[in-house]
Parts: C-alpha cells; sequence; structure tokens
C-alpha cells in the first residue's frame, strides 16, 4: 500500500523512492528479529508474539501501526493494533496471539494518523480560545472521506455527523463537541486513510513450535541393555516393558541411540578396543552392514513391527519417540558399494575413515557432502528422516551436526518441517558458540549446551543469563543433559549421590527441557580414570540394568517431573531469573508466571560434600507482596511448610538428604479486621 | 565465485542452495555494519576501516577470508587479508586504509584453505608417527594444481618443488621436509582454490568524509551583525574584515545563518513581536520576499560577488564557509506564486503558516512534501543546495531536518555527494533520539546534540559514553554546540565567566566537532526572563558588537583550538575514555593515540561558582607507564608544568582563574645506570 514510486509525469519521473533506504514513516528497530529477519524466531504453540519496533515519521502529526502475521505462504495477513508504549523513543509493542503450529511471517505496517492530528491540534486551539472555524472545515472533510470508505453502521453514522455538522442550528461549540467526540474517534479510527501507509522492508519470519519442544523431560537408553538376562540382547520388547516405569518417573521423552545394524570390519570392542571379539555387539555409531543401513533394524533388537509397536506403546502413555541420526557409514554399510560415488577415495583406492589426528575413528567413514552427486545424497538423508517420521518418530537427535555443512541443515529440516511442523531437531553440537547458535538459527528446535560443563554458581548465573537474557533466548531452546554416553562429567564421578541429586535438580528447573541417559538415576559413575568417558560404556557392549539398584534417585527425578508439570512457571524458559544469597555456594533463582499465579523458586547447593546454612533474598516487589505482608512457602522436595515475611530467610541445606528445596508461594491475602466477617 | 547452484543433472537440480539463508561457510557478526547494510558506516580520509566478522564452517578445516573494498559503482575489489583473532569465538579482523573520500562498498569473501588443512593433519600424523604416504600423494595433487593457478615465479617454485617430491631418490622424510616447508605454504597462501569460495550476502556502504567532517571548529554568525555603525546593516565586507580575528582564534568553519531577501508580510519585530517597525529587519528564517528567495542575497548584506569574495577570503585562510538551509517560506518567497501547486491551500484559500499549536509562526509557510508535484518541488530543493555550492559554500548546516521527510534527506544528500563527496550537512534536529540518530543514518555529516542540555558530570559521562562507545558512533558525528540563536542555556545565564569558561572546554575536549554563536566569546548571557532565549535576539534585530568587550574569553578560545590542533588525540572522537576521580563535581577524561605517542587528559569542574580540590587517577597501564615510572604533565592550558609518578593526583580548580585544566603526558625514559654514559 506504500506509495513509493512517483507518477511518472514530467520532471517527478527522475526520483525513485523505493531506491532509497528510508521511506517516510521509519520503521525500525523491530524485535524479535534474528539477523535481521534472516532466520525465524521460535515461539510455541499458545505464546503470544510480542512485537517492538521504532516508528516515527517528521514533524508532529498522530501516526497509527498494525502488527501483521499470516502463515507462510498465505496471502492475507491478520492485523494486531500497535500501540505507543515510549513516545520520546518512538517504541510501539504489538502482539499476536499463536494458535498454531508451523511456519509463520510477521511484519508492521503504519501509516499517518489524520483524525487524532485533527484533534490533538483542534483541542488545543479550543483549549487556547482560538478560532477553529477553519479547522472545522478540515475536519468535515476528514469524516466526510471516512464515511465513503466505511460500511454499514459505521458509514450511517459518520452520515449522522455530517448531518449534524451541516445543520442550520448548528453552532461552532456544537460542531466542535460533535467532532471532538469518543464515539466519532473510535468509529474514524476503524475507516482510516491507509492510501499512503508505509510496510516495513521486511517480513520477518517465525517458528511456531509444539509446546514439547520447549517443555520436555528426555529419557535417553540404549534398547540393547534394556534385557533382562545376562550375555543377551535387550530387544523391543524389553523397552515396551520398561515404559511404565520410565512414564511413572514423569519422562515424555524417550530416546533410542541408534538402532540400524552395525558394520563388522574394524568393529570396535569393549571399552573402545581396536578389535572385537566374534560376539561383541559394536558401537551402534558405526552404522551399517550386509543388513542394512540408516533405515534398517538391527535384527537382534526386532522387527519393524516392533519398533513400531513400541512407538504407538510409548505414544500411548503420553510419550514421543526420538531417534538418533548419525550421518555416517561403517565401511560395510550398503551406501559404500550401492553409491561409490557419495564418497571420497584415497589414491589406494580406501575411503579414508574418520579422524581428529591423531586420533582415529576406523569403523566409521564419512560422506562427502558436497561431492559431484551432492545433491543425490541430500535427498537420500532426507528420505532417512521421512522414513523415521512415517514409522512414528517424531523427534530426532542429530549426532555432531556442526560437522556437516551447514545449508544441509536449513534445507532438511525447513522442507521436513513445510510438511510435518511437530517435527523436532536436537542438535548434539558440542562445538564453537557461534556454531553452537548458528545450527539453532538455521532450524534445530533444540540444543544441547554446556550446562555439562557448568559447575560454580556464577558459571551457572552467567550462562543461564545469557541463554535467558540474551538474543540468543530467541531461537535457541538448550536441552540440559545431566550426563550423556559420551560425558559422564567430574562433579558427578567425584561427587557421589549428592551430585547427582544437585544436577537433577539444577538441569530440571534451570531449563525447561532437559534428559538423562540411563545409569544417571542410579547414580552410575563408573569412569575410565582421567576422562569423562564411562568406564565398560554401553556404547561397546550390552549390559543388564538392576533399575532398583540401592541408592538410586528414581523418587527425586519422579517428584521433579512432577513438580515441573504442576507449575506453569517452570515451562517458561525465558522466566527465570537470580536472586541473591549470602553463599558463594547456593544458588537461588526463580520462575514467576506474568500474572503471579504460580511462583517457584528453587535453592540449590552446588556443593555437593559440605551442609550449608544459607540466607536468600525473595524479590518481594516483583512478587508482588508486600514486606509486611506474610506468605506460604512450601518446599515442593521436602514438602515442609512456612509462613515468611520480609525478603530475607535462612535455610539449612543438607547434601546427603536435601541438597536444594523448592519453593511454591502462595501470598496470604490480609484479613481486613475492618469489615465485618459474614 | 561461491556454488549455489547444482549441476541441473536430475534429481539434483531440485535444490538450489541460493535459496537458503546460510551458506557452506558462514560468515555472519559483521561489523561495523548499520541495521544490516541498510545505511552507510562513516569514517574519514585516512582512516583505516577494521572489519570483523564470525567466520566458520563445519569441520575442523582450516579457512582464509579476505575483507573487499571498492568505490561504489566500481567492479573489481581490492583485496586485503583477514586473520582469525579468536579461534573460541571464530572471530577474524581485516584492515583497509581509506585514502579517498566518497562512497564505498565492503565485503568479505572466505574459502577453504586445503594447504593449511594438509599441512596441519600431516604435521599431526608426523608428530605421531602416523605413516603419511597416502597424505604425501594427496598433498602432491594439492601442490600440482597450484602450479596450474599460479604465474611466474611462483609457478617455476612449484614445479621445482614438485620434481623434487617425484625426484628418485626422495625419501619419505625429504619429501615431508619439502612439502612442509615454510617457503611452499607462503607461495601456497598465494595460489588457493577460490572456486568454492563464499561471499558474504550482503555489499555493506561506507562513506569516507574529509578530515573536517569530525574535526573543525565552527564559528556562527549573523553577517547582519557584523558591522561597526550602530544602526546600520553589516555587510558581507564587514564579516571579511572580521575574519583575521575569527581565524587567529583558531575557528576553521565560518557558519552564517540565511542571507536571504526576508518576507515583508507578517514579519516580526524585536524580540518576536508580532508586528515589526518599518525598519526592523524581521528573522533571517522568514525566507524570500519580492527581492528573490533561497538563491537570492538579501541586498543589504551585499552582492553575489560581494559573497564569493568573502568565501574565497575565508578559503584562503584556511576556514570552510557553512551556510544555512531552512526550508521553510515567507508568505512573499516566490515560489508562493509561481509554484503555488507546492502548497496546500485552507478552505479560505490561505497557505497555513507553521504552528506548534498553539504557538503561531506568522511569518512562515512551509513546502508540501507530498503533494501532487512533490518531485519538481524536492528537485528545486536540491538545486537550492547545488546552486550555493557553485558559490562556494561546502557546509550546510540544515535548520530543523526532522520536520521534514527522512527520505528527502536521503536522496537529496545522497544525489549531491555523489557529485560533490566533500559537501557537508550539519542536522539541527533536537528532537527524539531516533529522529535523530535516523538522520544521521540516512546522510547527514554531522549532528546537533544533546549536549547543550546536559551539565553534571553523570549527566555528561553517560552521554558521551552513548556517543562515543556504542553502534551510534559509526555513523553519528555531533557538532557540541555550546550555545545557539535559540539556545543560551540556564548554566550559561546563571554561571557566569566561569560557566562560559567550562562549557567552551567542555565542547572543545568532549567532542572533536564543536561550535560557538557569536557573543559567546563575549560570555553574553542576557536571557528573557525564564526561557532559554536571548534577549534582544539578532534573530529579530541586528547589533554592532564590541568584540572585545571586557570579561571576553578569546585567549581561552584561541588556546583550545590550538591545543586541539596541536593534539592528535584530541582530533578522533571515538578515542575517548573516563577516569575516576574523588569529586563529583570534577570530570576527567582523556584521549591516546593508538601508538601513544600522544596522550591528552582534561581535567574540568562542572561548577562555575565553587573551587574543588581534586584527586584523579590516570590509567597508567593503558598509558604503558609503570606505576613506578614517572611521567611529565604540562597543563596546556596554564603552562605549569609536574613532575608525577602513580596513578593518584591532586589538583586545584578556581573558576575565576582555572575551571579546567588540559595534560599533555610525556613518559619519562628511565635511565639505565648500568649503561655507562658516553
Amino acid at each position: 500500500m506504500s506509495k513509493r514510486k512517483p507518477a511518472a509525469t514530467g520532471a517527478s519521473a527522475a526520483i525513485d523512492l523505493s531506491s532509497l533506504s528510508s521511506r517516510p514513516i521509519v520503521i525500525e528497530q523491530v524485535r524479535p528479529a534474528i539477523d535481521h529477519g534472516r532466520f525465524a524466531v521460535k515461539r510455541r504453540e499458545g505464546d503470544a508474539l510480542q512485537v517492538g519496533a521504532a516508528i516515527f515519521a517528521e514533524g508532529h502529526g498522530a501516526l497509527s501501526a498494525v502488527l501483521k502475521l499470516r502463515k507462510a505462504g498465505a496471502t492475507d495477513w491478520r492485523e494486531f493494533p500497535m500501540v505507543s508504549v515510549n513516545h520520546g523513543l518512538a517504541l510501539w509493542e504489538g502482539e499476536a496471539p499463536l494458535e498454531d503450529i508451523g511456519r509463520f511471517e510477521y511484519t508492521i505496517e503504519a501509516w499517518r494518523d489524520l483524525w487524532t492530528s485533527w484533534t490533538d491540534e483542534v483541542g488545543k486551539k479550543v483549549g487556547a480560545h482560538q478560532d477553529v472555524s477553519l479547522e472545522l472545515v478540515e475536519g468535515r472533510a476528514l469524516v466526510e472521506a471516512a464515511a465513503r470508505r466505511a460500511i454499514a453502521d459505521d458509514a450511517k453514522y459518520l452520515k449522522t455527523v455530517l448531518k449534524g455538522v451541516d445543520a442550520r442550528d448548528a453552532t461552532p461549540d456544537s460542531k466542535v463537541a460533535l467532532m471532538m467526540s469518543d464515539d466519532l474517534a473510535a468509529v474514524m479510527a476503524r475507516w482510516p486513510d491507509r492510501s499512503e501507509a508505509v510496510d516495513y522492508d521486511l517480513t520477518l519470519p517465525l517458528v511456531v513450535d509444539p509446546i514439547r519442544a520447549s517443555f520436555a523431560a528426555w529419557y535417553e537408553m540404549f534398547p540393547r541393555s534394556q534385557g533382562t538376562v545376562e550375555g543377551q540382547w535387550g530387544t523391543f520388547e524389553d523397552c515396551i516393558r520398561r515404559l511404565p516405569e520410565v512414564r511413572a518417573m514423569g519422562f515424555d521423552v524417550l530416546y533410542f541411540v541408534p538402532i540400524h545394524p552395525i558394520g563388522v570390519s574394524h568393529r570396535k570392542g569393549k571399552n573402545n578396543s581396536l578389535t572385537a571379539g566374534p560376539d561383541e555387539p559394536g558401537s551402534p555409531y558405526a552404522i551399517g552392514s550386509a543388513e542394512g543401513g540408516h533405515t534398517a533394524i538391527h535384527p537382534a533388537l526386532g522387527t519393524m513391527e516392533d519398533f513400531e509397536r513400541l512407538v504407538r506403546s510409548a505414544n500411548h502413555m503420553g510419550m514421543e519417540v526420538a531417534l538418533d541420526i548419525a550421518i555416517q557409514c561403517a565401511p560395510d554399510h550398503p551406501w559404500v558399494t550401492e553409491h561409490p560415488e557419495w564418497f571420497k577415495f584415497r589414491p589406494d583406492g580406501t575411503i579414508k575413515y574418520a579422524e581428529n589426528p591423531p586420533k582415529k575413528y576406523q569403523d566409521i567413514v564419512n560422506v562427502e557432502f558436497f561431492g559431484p552427486h551432492q545433491y543425490d545424497l541430500w535427498e537420500e538423508l532426507r528420505q532417512v528422516f521421512l522414513f523415521w517420521i512415517r514409522h512414528g518418530v517424531t523427534i530426532f537427535r542429530v549426532d555432531n551436526p556442526h560437522t556437516k555443512p551447514v545449508p544441509f541443515w536449513e534445507w532438511v529440516i525447513r522442507t521436513i518441517k513445510d510438511d510435518y511442523p511437530f517435527v523436532q531437531f536436537l542438535s548434539e553440537a558440542f562445538t564453537r558458540p557461534p556454531m553452537m547458535k548458528m545450527l539453532a538459527k538455521v532450524g534445530f528446535t533444540q540444543s544441547y549446551s554446556y550446562f555439562t560443563w557448568r559447575n560454580s554458581k556464577q558459571e551457572l548465573t552467567e550462562y543461564l543469563t545469557e541463554l535467558t537474557q540474551t538474543d540468543c533466548v530467541e531461537y535457541m531452546q538448550p536441552n540440559f543433559f545431566a550426563n550423556t554416553p559420551d560425558i559422564l562429567p567430574e562433579f558427578l564421578q567425584r561427587g557421589g549421590r549428592p551430585a547427582f541429586m544437585i544436577r537433577a535438580v539444577l538441569a530440571s528447573t534451570l531449563s525447561t527441557v532437559y534428559g538423562i541417559y540411563n545409569g544417571f538415576e542410579l547414580c552410575e559413575n563408573d569412569a575410565i580414570p582421567g576422562k569423562e568417558e564411562y568406564n565398560n560404556s554401553e556404547k561397546y557392549e550390552f549390559k543388564v540394568w538392576d533399575w532398583d539398584r540401592p541408592g538410586h534417585i528414581k523418587d527425586l527425578l519422579t517428584r521433579l517431573n512432577h513438580i515441573r508439570l504442576d507449575n506453569r512457571a517452570l515451562q517458561d524458559f525465558r522466566a527465570l531469573r537470580f536472586y541473591p544469597t549470602d553463599n558463594d555456594d547456593v544458588l537461588f533463582y526463580g520462575r514467576m508466571t506474568a500474572d503471579r499465579d504460580n511462583m517457584v523458586f528453587t535453592l540449590c547447593s552446588v556443593n555437593p560434600f559440605d551442609a550449608q546454612h544459607v540466607w536468600m533474598q525473595f524479590p518481594l516487589a516483583e512478587m508482588g507482596i508486600p514486606a509486611d505482608q506474610a506468605f506460604e512457602v512450601e518446599d515442593l522436595l521436602s514438602g515442609d511448610r512456612h509462613l515468611w515475611t520480609g525478603p530475607w530467610h535462612h535455610y539449612y541445606l543438607d547434601p546427603a538428604v536435601n541438597p536444594a528445596a523448592i519453593f511454591r508461594i502462595r501470598p496470604w491475602r490480609p484479613v481486613d479486621y475492618r469489615t465485618p466477617s459474614p
């Protein structure tokens, strides 16, 4: 609707406003926006999209603006009014509800609000007892023009106003009263002249994901280790048997490491040894053998039907299934013989195995993403994802995406989500911050994070502040894994059961999405000395676990997951704020819903050895609680209740018993004794 | 050079990489960049353009990158190497010298550095005593390919290397030595394979201005008040007579308020009264009469020849002339009758005069920037600037640009600077921050600022930190006017001569561009009570000044201007830093050249009444001076010298004598007594 090109008459035709970078109404500083609209902002179903911008033009005239939203590819916009929230900085805000998942785009349109400008001017002049007879004529013309645009009752109303102004007995005062009325202003606001409206130059992309994209508890397992008979492969049937237990703990995403046939050539043995015995299963990440590749199932685990039954059973209990996708091949993967053009051969006719010199991964070869047949390869990889979606998988955990080209991920995620907007992708990119962030920008729903290595109060405070309070919250949703098959952090190795309790509390309350890898609930901490690797790792063998081994923390995990489900505040990642304590070993942080009907504060020691006395400060002003008004505090972990007044309170944390407390706050309404009780 | 489209063969053709937002090599966070390249970064002649970016790709391979710069419209780029400065954040930096003024553009190109990747890998493997015979064959192929690209000596050299590798007596060790040599690495770096290079998606605009755009001292005058005979118009001839004095004070821009014929109808009288007597001259901002409009000269001032002589005389003394351009008309401006289509007529057939209800400016009417003949009007206005450029004006001070459309300014400044890149525009936009900044973004060389109303230490520190340390330093150069014909700040009204001294020091040392309006040097502070307006303002009458009136501060201004000229540190706006004192009424700040060969610190009281004792802290580490080494301190205002050691020093500031000190620092080289003297 904006007027960018002059009428092509005479000398005027020489100036093409569209070639300029500025517009008659400036719309800038539009937020949220990732890299000036290059990448999509992420929100979730049921959220509102709040958009801010600086909107201004020359002079003092009033402006109007709307936020416009539509599904990607749609032609019609839905419009939502924007309001001026800070005149000095020319800031405007608008909000659109997000009722649907998928890809959207939004932009802003602004125009000169001639009627408000007119009423502002006339109001001031009338106030200064100046003559406004000319202004009344000009205002009448505005009403007349609006009457031509308006329909139905509004058109009738405007014509009535015109009649009133034109009436023989109308006085200047009666005309001013008629023209300055709030009723007229409301109708005029509905029929503005938008012929010179200006569009913001960009349409900004938005991806709306299902709630589980930003609120979920993941449980990672090796299906082959879910069996009950020593020396025998666990199967999908065994996994199904474990579902009720996992669900009872409150997990809602069940994540399987790769389930495909495993290569034989150069197979790794126990503890990553170079040779495997005949009965050793190899690493599930050495994908592919004569029995099939990325779309096949390891015969020992069961059949495709068994897998589908497992998925259905999980879904039936309210859990989704996440599958690991590792784009790499064992040397005996079918692609190697069927599509040698996807690999790079060395001068001796071999394919280069994976290396990080001087380290060698002889059981894996990599495809060539930029080879001469790259796009056939890319399409085949896309088909792998689609294959598993057709078999019930809704979430993919992607192994090492940072060693594959960024544009591949943008393309594959984009095209898959165009058809399956509910599908999620978790990026396992333990790499440099800009690459970790870029993978989130190009489409990954969730990201592994540095949480695993952030242990001290200061580290966690700084890291979570970055994740929740800077621009990256607009596109990156971290998934806080407390451990992984590759990472048994030193903190867990050395801190024993209290360390597992502490990290469980931190992962589940600092982030809205978190996960554990099986064994965490058993406080398994047998490491290869000096490394973060598990000793006798499941990566190279299968195990039979006693899932009720003494010392487990399943009760704590169950309670944490249910606290998360019961408290809406804990489901909003960006609501996190840190609050003061007098103890450098104790974190105190909270989340509140916007209307303060749910307020949850976590007090958590980061010291697995020493008991802590701590004073913590509640942010009463933010909580909307007067300093002299009592509030009820329920420790959701211990069940203890307190009635507290004022900001500072004391607590005692014993690592063996309660290294943490999770407080739900309920303000007490003060009784007004002046009002007689019924 | 980037490969964005696949070969159109088979299924591959379906994927068009160019439709994606990401590239095989990510180039992002490119800085400086204004609004993602929408507006030009500003630099000055002789500066270097330092460009930073995050550059990374999948995996661990090495990358190379260049910064590319060219004149706008040119086809060939000049390339400057970029280097990795922070691996963890993937940050790279490059630098290009700016030898010329005008409009430029810059971008970045990156590619995979196959040779460095190869030497990295082989180096690690050789270090781990692994076999590298296959790698040597692969490396030889890289050298062979480079030899095909190389010319002259480099081609010869590479062929010699190949011969050495192929020699019958070459051993694995001799081949490694040959291939891993630094000489070979240097040649290989000159002939990289850039067939898969990736261009940053944007070319970013850059405007390089003359030095005076960001280092200048302005002197504003009413030509009609430069006369010597009471009751008689000053003339251009009088202005010429004043040039030596203004130049001796060290000013280098001479700025004239409008010099055009003044309207008769509704002419304002003394002190803005509604009626003017027959001999009253009217406001020079009520432009135009039967004698001409924006391209005419008021006959009382002289002829066009006189004006040109004035300009030439000023230029001859090293001064440029700045002219005020106010786009508004007296009701008797020739445009009103010759181009009624450029104005908006009211229902009664009049043109609306300027208003800010309930205030009225009856002696001024405004043109319609968006009327049906807007582009003829725009072109006519452009011709006004071009007219004065042809008559020697190189700088335009634009009156109230924020009440005219932003795109008009972008267009008029851009098209004028395309032909006259040395021309400067100063924006007089005392308005909301986003509009002030937007006018700078669309092309204004300099901006009036809020300096006039920033008096306290905290206000000045905060404001200058914003101006020099945030993004706005990339495009906005403030011009710190200590007073203007419209603004006699309360601080000057009430603080007397010390207040004028303080504001002169602050304006000239906080900013690299500053100005005064004539009378400031005389400490003229006669105000209309309760307003910031001058009493008996020159805007409505002409005056005869005694330029040597007792109490003047011309000596101080002269000294300040010469200190600025003598010290390169004071010519670099963004080098400003604030340092601690123990006194909330005393500012301490400094500027240092990059190589520390010029270091100047200003200590300035902001209290015009009370003497101040103050302790100030020198940033010895930044200055490169050990805490136990003496440094010589010369107070450039008083001439006093000190020999100081350590960071904290005491000073005494007496508003009547020295409300400020400007210290030039000269480190003393410590004498090494172990070395016998000659």
